[in-house]
């Protein structure tokens, strides 16, 4: 059959039965599949101009639509040659806005001993040439020379560095600087490695990239080795989303024909992308990155590996491995040094992946007497419980709703996104700040918290989370999808034509959300046998993490109701976890030792999480004494809820 | 340019100035390098019928040739459009005479204690699914289980094996047997790495290849690891010939562009359809051989592996490496199973390779306490002499007269060459056997030392190599270049075109290069302040051995005089010693000691080794004292030399 592709105008053989999107995804056109091709979200719609397809599902396809000719591309299926036309993808905008958000300086989290050696060295040689009498091999030589001025006592290399080391030897007429990886249980039990042979003296710009690969941005530290600081960072959007916005969908996705290996290198392109970025900026070589850590969640890992995410999903949820083998940078196509380890750091299970595990590392709550609690929010909430000498997790699903999905206008955090909201008490009227200060465009999760909380604290919503629609306000309307405020009107936005509004759907959603979170503390607060307020700590990590209005997050229940001071913002967890990881052996060690330790709690197998779930769905909770610095201000709000003053 | 080749009538199109012979290999003709295209054989002339080339030697050809429009191929460039013939090249006859000349059965040539566990074992494992209550990964799971029945303490995995676990777990319902290769030096160093996951129990068909890679020969034996058995072995020539006959030859060819890939690929597909044939006739599949053991000389090795040799060739002949790492079949596209170690036998230096560390090894000589010769004759000759003490060895530049080259008549050991002579004292008249019987083509190594010592018994030739024309035979003529003697007449021939003869020209070279072998053993045992007669046994390893007539080769003064119960038959000592050190542990670490311990004469800085050649340069020696049985045979001879019944 042949398909011919609008308004790219290409033509492309297709068998009978073959899927209208693989056939699309063949001729080279994008086409977003955000729910992996499940059919699911309606977005990959297609209208067919001429031709015959079988539709499989007609799921969000209205019966004009169909009658138009509008088809779900993962779910139709090519009968005869025909015409099909691809509407305008949302493009997914690569570069995050780093430079205006990330911290200025990024330390290491955590202490490391001077005393500990870097697992990159470099040693600089001067070796005599071989002659008649002295016509040891290149490479023993090279040893023998390791053993005589540094020390060094035994050496491996593999193949491809071996084929060039004549050569290089000679060009730099044996004056070399040998980069060597030690072994991570020191010199007893691993050979150090040859990773790459400089001429002359070189013992300087020792890199290394500590990579964060989130389900929706990935984050690249370039590190200087030798000082164990981080020289600069960049960040993109995680380009497998245009296959699935969620893990689940990836998933879904890796499973097709091709699936895992597509996603595997979307991936690998956009870190490959970030790492030339930082190269160009510093006007480095991309091959002085000689190491690579890598923190992410359990699917994203195996994704990255190529691994099968297939049984993470079904039940018992089982991933390929948690502590992955060290892989060299060319077996997966990273553009470093070829020689380079490609280091995952471990996780706990399928839900707990080495993202949390980094991130207690970064924390320093393996290190702490204080009964700490760290909470990661993406598009899943984990949860970590403990100190020094004991860990326990979760992880709640919590929905993409706080990263932008799920709720009609929500977006992720770029330029015009909604960040931060204060309402009016008399007036009900709200203020809004925008990333980059530019024309509102949407709501991200940060600027849905402060919402949710301002609309709450004023009256706007009450505790089910339905708007009061007795309120003196044109901001609070019956819209198409039921009531809804209206954030911002159709004119101060970006695109100038529709409102920006917060639906009782989407607070449904966002209720679920931040319920599932605060039913996941419960759980494993109770799990160990303490309460909540015994919890010395809670830190919040996670990109989230940096946006997150702590005050307007307890207010909607999503986070425990303490002591302000018991909060600690920490930033990006998952990388600063796998750049500790990077520059200190002992850190890294450490690692291994918070995944060992760590024991994992299935939410889904225990009892008492649908009644704290069920509880928790109320703004901030059914149970009121769990907060209650939020109920008194409330009682002293001058438009609080009507029912909190009834009930005092 | 358009540059057409005929007969094929393949037009190509090429840059001007480009050679010949890179234009006739990029359209896919067959041409052979004997000399690697250094412009010395001759036997690269094609015949340019149209357009003009530039000859940039004309070595070899002469002016009638020149006249008639050829040149070298590897000597010329394209200077226009043009139309080249290439004639029919020498087919290289890719199987070898193996089923009537191997040992039927291959045995182990050195003890290894049965307490030695093989370095590849199975192990069957009935694993507990996993569950919501036991939900440890699958690798993890694998690791823990193999703990639990089998004591392995620990298990490593390359990425592609960890891709496919989930599944192949799963497709097997948990009852599978891991293949795992253990830690060379003990669990202690090495983690065992799983090789393999097979469904069920199949524990048995644990296989190995043991390769010897010859200049000429490749020879692979097929091995059952668990029974320590060889099951069969093939032979082929190697395929790098058609890119130079000798190991010079082809480092200068290796040093083109893309020629080290070109040979490394060569040799490659040689072994791999050597593997794929026993595979086919034992029904097996070539992924049920998890281990490969590989023992050449160190350019061969090198070539192998893809290291550059030229500085093997270049003073101070320096290898890239003595102890290779071990690499993966995968990485060198060897087709066995792709997770499969490839192991090269360590080195000595440039011109004693893995082959005489393995022939070492398979020779016992490095458990004994006898004073021991071993001698490997091939295109080199290489020499090592001691006992469980000491080695030490030497390389004497035979030439490949012994290997049919360098000999007008000469030709390899395959069917219709002449193996054996016998010359009639009273009428000079020769009868020959062939091998497998057929009419003769030529004469082999061993055909040309037997031939050569009845020709001295005999008195047709004296001990300077000159031919006795006084004697009254026709076998005796003045030839084309020199005097010669007619082995089979013309009609008598395959051929039946062109009388077999030996001119004193090719005798020359045989006294040059016996000369060559007797001084190595000279200055070999005289370095360590031993004579000859105090060798208490000769080993005689590699190919030719096989084939070697012991009396004659005494006569012409290749070995040295001594009883012959002194002397033993080795066979192919390099495949042995790859057999052994594949199925053994102890003997693979056994041949790293050899290789350490192994001293190394360099001839061409001794300065003995001139005036002990110059004295081999006759038949048997100069100094007639060493060869008394030979002497006492001459006198006692009906028909001996007349000058020796002079001095008698």
């Amino acid at each position: 059959m042949q398909v011919t592709i609008e308004p790219a105008g290409i033509a492309i053989d297709a068998k009978r039965g073959a899927l209208l999107h693989e056939v699309i995804a063949q001729a080279g056109v994008a086409l977003n599949l955000p729910c992996g091709g499940q059919g699911r979200c309606g977005h990959c719609r297609v209208l067919v101009k001429r031709g015959e397809v079988r539709r499989r599902s007609l799921l969000r396809l209205s019966k004009e639509e169909i009658a138009e000719g509008w088809a779900l591309a993962c779910q139709s299926v090519v009968e005869s040659d025909c015409v099909i036309y691809v509407p305008p993808q949302e493009a997914i905008e690569r570069r995050l806005p780093t430079e205006k958000y990330a911290a200025t300086e990024i330390t290491l989290p955590v202490e490391c001993s001077p005393q500990v050696l870097p697992m990159i060295r470099a040693y600089h040689l001067t070796i005599d040439p071989p002659s008649l009498e002295d016509n040891t091999t290149d490479f023993e030589r090279l040893r023998r020379e390791l053993v005589r001025q540094h020390g060094i006592r035994a050496l491996t290399a593999t193949l491809p560095l071996m084929q060039r080391l004549a050569t290089t030897l000679r060009e730099a007429a044996w004056d070399v600087t040998a980069i060597l990886e030690m072994g991570l249980y020191g010199d007893e039990y691993a050979v150090p490695r040859l990773v790459d042979i400089r001429p002359g003296s070189q013992t300087r710009r020792l890199l290394g990239a500590a990579i964060d690969i989130g389900t929706t941005s990935n984050v690249v530290y370039l590190v200087d080795l030798d000082r164990r600081a981080v020289l600069d960072s960049a960040s993109a959007y995680n380009a497998q989303i245009a296959c699935g916005e969620d893990i689940i969908s990836r998933i879904i996705y890796a499973s097709r024909p091709g699936g895992l290996q597509h996603l595997r290198m979307l991936v690998v392109d956009t870190l490959n992308q970030l790492i030339a970025d930082l190269a160009t900026r510093h006007g480095i070589a991309t091959t002085d990155i000689y190491r690579v850590s890598v923190a992410g969640n359990t699917t994203m890992t195996h994704l990255f590996l190529g691994l099968p995410p297939t049984y993470i999903r079904l039940e018992p949820y089982i991933p390929t491995v948690s502590h992955p083998p060290a892989v060299l940078a060319r077996e997966l196509g990273l553009q470093v040094n070829p020689e380079a380890t490609v280091d995952c750091l471990p996780s706990v299970g399928a839900y707990v992946g080495g993202d949390i595990t980094a991130g207690v590392l970064s924390s320093n709550m393996f290190r702490t007497d204080k009964l700490t609690l760290f909470i990661d929010v993406g598009t899943n909430g984990e949860i970590v419980l403990g100190n020094a000498d004991w860990l326990i997790s979760c992880a709640c699903s919590a929905g993409p709703a706080f990263e932008g999905a799920g709720v009609a206008c929500g977006m992720r955090a770029t330029a015009g996104a909604i960040d931060e909201v204060w309402i009016n008490t008399e007036t009900y009227e709200p203020t809004v700040r925008t990333i980059g200060d530019e024309p509102p465009r949407g709501i991200c999760g940060s600027g849905m918290i402060s919402l949710l909380g301002e609309m709450f604290m004023t009256g706007v919503v009450d505790k089910a989370g339905r708007l009061n629609r007795s309120l003196q306000t044109s901001r609070i309307r019956l819209g198409e999808h039921g009531p809804e405020y209206v954030v911002v009107w159709a004119p101060e936005t970006a695109s100038g034509k529709a409102d920006i509004v917060l639906s009782e759907v989407d607070i449904a959603n966002l209720i679920r959300a931040k319920g599932a979170i605060y039913a996941g503390f419960s759980v494993l607060t109770r799990s160990v046998g303490i309460s909540l307020a015994d919890v010395e700590e809670v830190l919040i990590g996670g990109a989230f993490g940096r946006y997150l209005d702590i005050e307007k997050a307890v207010q909607i229940g999503l986070l425990p109701d303490m002591p302000w001071e018991r909060f600690r913002y920490l930033g990006n967890t998952s990388a600063q976890g796998a750049f500790a990881a990077l520059v200190c052996p002992d850190l890294r060690r450490e690692v291994v030792e918070i995944a060992n330790k760590m024991t994992y709690l299935e939410l889904s197998a225990d009892n008492t999480f649908m009644d704290e779930f069920t509880s928790a769905l109320f703004l901030p909770h059914t149970d009121t004494t769990q907060f209650p610095s939020v109920m008194r201000l409330l009682k002293t709000s001058p438009k609080g809820q009507d029912d909190v003053k009834q009930e005092s």
